[in-house]
């Protein structure tokens, strides 16, 4: 059991299960108990939880992420068996939030405004000519790379501030699909959001094709995963397209590590808008992330179904 | 006539009334035809039209100004006759939008922390246990001081967020008044718009007392006018109150000029956010402010009651 559970949860949980918290326990009293483990409950995985110990795990045979993304959990690691659950929803309301915070930050230069005044700018005068750069977001296209609840939640403020909005996503009525669909979000899109997991088949799903595709001054959010976008691509993008602007608040991976360090000083151009991956954080102040993985690991030991399973061959390395 | 109106406005105009294009004449011409404009439409006061210009024209009974605020009307250089309209609601979309945009980069301390990326800060981790200082709006009370145009917009945008309304205002259903109904919102908002017209009323109508009011992690917005807020206390304030947010677009006033240089370094303070008053220009390109202004002005020349005139006397320096 990770730390980021609440106590009512834990205690909920406790009424079913025994529960170890891992946290508390030293390496050796970890290994002890390792045989008798049914299922794990994980934030990032846990460095404990090597290869060698999922070798002594013989009774695992579900693992809950508290988060929705599942790209950290080792596939490859884990016996057949083992069910693994993503978080969906647990977090839709503040990674939302923060999705449209960047969506109005970009599109009114909010950043790179205050850091020329930090600078030095003096006189209003001097930026006069540039309201032109400025995007009205009433009247345009807003599109969803990857529609669940944080798409749901981004759609309401949307409409709220006069959008159209197109969705693509995997199933469900009125949400474009395929090679196809992607392709006229990217095309139409004045502001697109990608909320897409990260899988084998997503990873730089946003490539110098697509951003090629997209209007020049498009605005591209990514509440998601760094690595759904090329960073090189990206980068050269940026640079040609002054005017195209990138936000967002998840970093690409070096060594299985989400960092804030690039190869490409991206932070430094203006047209690019980072925050250091805190709407999951905020949102996993709301207690909601530990309710909702504890209801789903209670549904599975009671020999229900688990919601949120997700399909490990998009997440397993090919053959 | 401000060269802020479009052509087809002018054109409008020009159907009743004699138009002088003021930028394209020079002092000599336009001092010929001083005394026989009968209205003025202007964007910043004009410079040609000085206390002796003034002087000169006996038939000026009309101004219309194209930006919603007239503080920047010499009123005290004005005959008694004239009457002043604002150009209210003209530019309540842009400035609604900009105002959330300001809204959301506080609560998520956007700025700030892409700052931070900026200068080094290399580790996701570094921020871990900073998510609680990320205001999560849904639930919060949305304040907003002077119910326009710009309240309106503002509104519908809290309520998708599912924020709570105080609005305070001088008339309307649903509005607080007075000073009991100022300190209420002061008490009770997460968030405060100031959108108030800057008059001998409502200067520095936010000064030390009124930020003692405040939440301490509360959120202050101005898209209005800086010298609604007392500069000296709000440094003072956001130096002793960390969690406290200033975000604004309007800057304070020097020698009759907005000028982003302050009299104390606030833009270097991580709780103070700064655009360079774009959300008014924003609004011009639409070309609704001159229309609006046009509309106005003809509705002088045909003798009916122009609207938004506002009451001289709130303007003008007491005796």
């Amino acid at each position: 059991m990770s730390d980021a559970v609440g106590e009512a949860d834990l205690r909920r949980l406790s009424g079913v299960a025994r529960v170890y918290r891992s946290w508390r326990m030293n390496q050796k009293s970890i290994d002890d108990v390792l045989p008798d483990v049914d299922a794990l409950v994980v934030f990032f995985w846990p460095s404990q939880i090597t290869a060698e110990a999922l070798s002594k795990m013989g009774r695992l045979r579900f693992v809950q992420s508290l988060l929705v993304g599942v790209n950290h959990v080792p596939f490859q690691m884990l016996d057949s068996r083992v069910l693994v659950a993503s978080n969906a929803g647990a977090y839709s309301l503040e990674v939302g939030e923060h999705a449209w915070a960047l969506v109005l930050a970009a599109a009114k230069n909010v950043v790179s405004q205050d850091i020329r005044i930090l600078r030095g700018a003096k006189s209003v005068k001097e930026f006069a000519g540039e309201a032109s750069k400025n995007i009205v977001l009433e009247g345009k296209t807003f599109g969803i790379l990857g529609y669940g609840g944080i798409g749901r939640s981004t759609e309401r403020y949307a409409k709220a501030f006069g959008m159209r909005v197109l969705r693509f996503g995997r199933r469900g009525r009125g949400v474009l699909k395929g090679r196809q669909g992607l392709e006229r979000v990217l095309r139409e899109g004045d502001a697109i959001l990608l909320s897409l997991p990260l899988t084998r088949k997503t990873a730089k799903i946003v490539s110098s094709k697509e951003l090629s595709i997209m209007k020049d001054k498009a605005i591209l959010v990514n509440v998601a995963r760094g690595d759904l976008v090329d960073q090189v691509a990206l980068y050269s993008h940026l640079e040609s397209h002054p005017d195209f602007k990138y936000a967002t608040d998840a970093w690409w991976f070096k060594g299985g590590l989400e960092t804030l360090e690039t190869d490409h000083p991206l932070i430094a151009l203006s047209n690019f808008v980072g925050t250091p991956h805190m709407s999951g954080p905020t949102g996993v102040l709301s207690g909601l992330p530990g309710k909702l993985a504890v209801d789903n690991v209670m549904r599975y030991l009671r020999g229900e179904r688990p919601l949120h399973l997700v399909n490990r061959s998009e997440y397993e390395a090919g053959p």
